[in-house]
């Protein structure tokens, strides 16, 4: 049987631990001696990085098709420079972001038309999707006391919030075999640990 | 009957004089006292005048995919602040390039899928397809010799800008109504009569 892709992603609202989470599998997964490309999105790449600059900070509003052609770029680039070459080489590559968050923020989150979004998407992914999806699930009130100020997303409306968690969530319950969904609220010692099972029940590590 | 949509497109390689019968245009329509936007793809908004410089002037490749995803995200902001607003007040709106130069040049030029082009295409535009697309025609010699230097697609190989081209015409040819091809060689005081003459026909100017 083929080995699943290498692919891992972190999924799930600013001030969940996605990033705590990621840094945490990667090195443990190099700990074992395993080459790991640890990235996100957007910011992988050059361009990703001058998105993401405008994306978060830019003062007047952008329409959320354009902020999603915008991330759909970003995420060309992302996997044709990084995701790929990292894969081939048979490198585990775990990004903190993809795909999923367009589905959840400008999908469910803006009100885009989800089948666009998957007629966009399948056209820059093609077979490049991740085996393994963690989200770190949050109640929106609590990932927002988290992280006061810190970009624009925090600006919008609980409801807006709220929409994103269930959209992630219909995102997992629909393909239960990818998504590893997970409460943020629990320790970050036990989250790691569940996430390590996953990767181990899922690829031989030795 | 419903008049069309007084929306009209300008489409041809750099160097066929896109924009000087489009300024032509929107000056005999303007001395008719009818209100005209002149517009041009990428550059009718901030986020396209950034993509702009990026899109003609960065030294390293991307990937058509990327590029053609840019040009989307521009075309979605141009549509929302000039193009929609424009006809709604019921002015013409000129647009030098619009979606058929990313079917001309990511989809024929680059070969990337064009049924994925217009996937993509259709979430941004919705009904505001062009009336009329002026097609100024010229094979890729001459264009370039016009304009030597002028920006990144110059260097692009013959067989490029000869795809280009072609694809061009296979689209007018798909929508004869809507086309109208012109040989960018002959004089411009007689391309202008032309566009004029074609303008008349389909809208009632008085």
């Amino acid at each position: 049987m083929d080995e699943p892709l290498r692919f891992i992603t972190f999924e799930g609202p600013e001030g969940a631990g996605k990033t705590t989470q990621a840094v945490r599998l990667a090195e443990w997964l190099r700990a074992r001696g395993l080459e790991v490309v640890l990235t996100r999105e957007p910011g992988g790449t050059e361009l990703g990085r001058e998105l993401r600059h405008w994306l978060l900070h830019r003062p007047e509003g952008m329409s959320a098709e354009a902020e999603f052609l915008l991330y759909s770029a970003d995420r060309a680039e992302h996997l044709r420079r990084v995701v790929r070459p990292g894969l081939e080489r048979g490198a585990f590559v775990i990004s903190d972001r993809f795909v999923d968050s367009s589905y959840a923020y400008q999908g469910y989150g803006r009100g885009l038309d989800l089948d666009w979004l998957r007629a966009v998407s399948r056209g820059i992914v093609g077979e490049t999707w991740p085996a393994l999806t963690v989200l770190l699930d949050l109640p929106p009130e609590e990932g927002l006391a988290r992280l006061r100020g810190r970009d624009r997303l925090e600006g919008e409306p609980a409801a807006f919030h709220a929409r994103v968690r269930q959209g992630y969530l219909k995102l997992a319950r629909a393909e239960l075999e990818r998504f590893l969904v997970l409460d943020a609220r629990e320790d970050p010692e036990n989250l790691a640990a569940r996430i390590r099972e996953e990767v181990s029940r899922r690829w031989v590590l030795d």
